[in-house]
């Protein structure tokens, strides 16, 4: 990596972190500076603008918890196992200390934000909302293939279900600093899941 | 009504809609102006600072959505009857076009906004959020002791479970532009609570 993409990755990984505690709205220039440890020209170097770093943070960011996904999801035959192993990956906002995100899920916090006021973070958060509905749904499209699952269940319900009921728990933990939100809607998702089995 | 009390009604109201849409840290003061036409003398007299408006704003915007829960609930007596009355305020969100409600749930975006930024907002939020849970908590219990309700429900997980669900969704359907998201968690929480039933 050279010097510049190192300087790069910094101020990704540090807005980021910052963004998603604070919100873009939140984060001033002299923030962003004072994270980076970055003068404003070192980061206008890398970036034309806060909103341009906006986009690129949220990516960036994103891209981490994707990765989160692809590694849980290693090795993972059945679709219930799969949509187990989504439901898993929320534990992160309750069992680790990830600098990354200490904020909470950068989804929910940018959608709450972007979505009366900032057209282009909306649509990338439109984006990402699509490939998690759509990886949902096409775990339970193969699952019904294989008899695993239901002929009857509807995939994109599944997928909001999940989804809401995930994003509102990890609002709730954050709002009071404890984990047990989180750990209910996992056992209830767990228990919700288990009710798309085909009866064996 | 006095001429003071009703420019201090405008200015929360205005001002509740607009923090709900663009946040506290994205709405500046000259926003504020704007939105309720009087210059900053004028709204430094009824509030000291942007903060203590924020918080009275909040409380105000939350009086009007306590205001519609008090409205469902009338006349039910029903444990079952009361949880769905509570699930269906929330199509306030999709169904209706109401000028303080267009940013989405105040609660939501509020613990969003302030749970790692500003405390004593936060504090508000997890005084709502409590009552709220309260309120779900009583249902229940009273349910149970009138068999409507099994005993071995769980209170306190129904609570985050109607909760976390109603939230998230609210944040999908405010994400896509789309009710189909609160439709679907509003369905399935109905399914819900009817699993809560004592078998008759």
């Amino acid at each position: 990596m050279s010097k510049a993409q190192f300087t790069r990755e910094k101020i990704l990984q540090k807005s980021a972190a910052l963004f998603n505690r604070q919100g873009y709205a939140g984060s001033s220039m002299s923030d962003i500076m004072q994270v980076t440890g970055l003068k404003k020209g070192g980061i206008y170097n890398h970036f034309k603008s806060k909103d341009e770093l906006a986009l690129e943070a949220f990516d960036y960011i994103v891209g981490k918890i994707n990765q989160r996904y692809s590694d849980a999801l290693k090795g993972k035959r059945h679709a219930l196992d799969r949509l187990r192993a989504i439901i898993q990956v929320f534990r992160v906002y309750i069992d680790e200390d990830d600098f990354l995100l200490k904020g909470g899920c950068p989804v929910l916090n940018t959608a709450v934000e972007s979505d009366d006021t900032h057209p282009a973070l909306r649509q990338r958060v439109q984006a990402v909302m699509n490939s998690w509905r759509h990886l949902i749904h096409r775990f339970i499209d193969k699952g019904i293939e294989r008899r695993q699952i239901r002929p009857d269940v509807d995939a994109d319900t599944v997928a909001t279900i999940m989804i809401s009921s995930l994003e509102g728990a990890v609002m709730m933990s954050k709002l009071y600093g404890d984990p047990v939100h989180m750990q209910r809607a996992i056992a209830h998702l767990d228990q919700y899941v288990q009710t798309l089995a085909v009866q064996g």
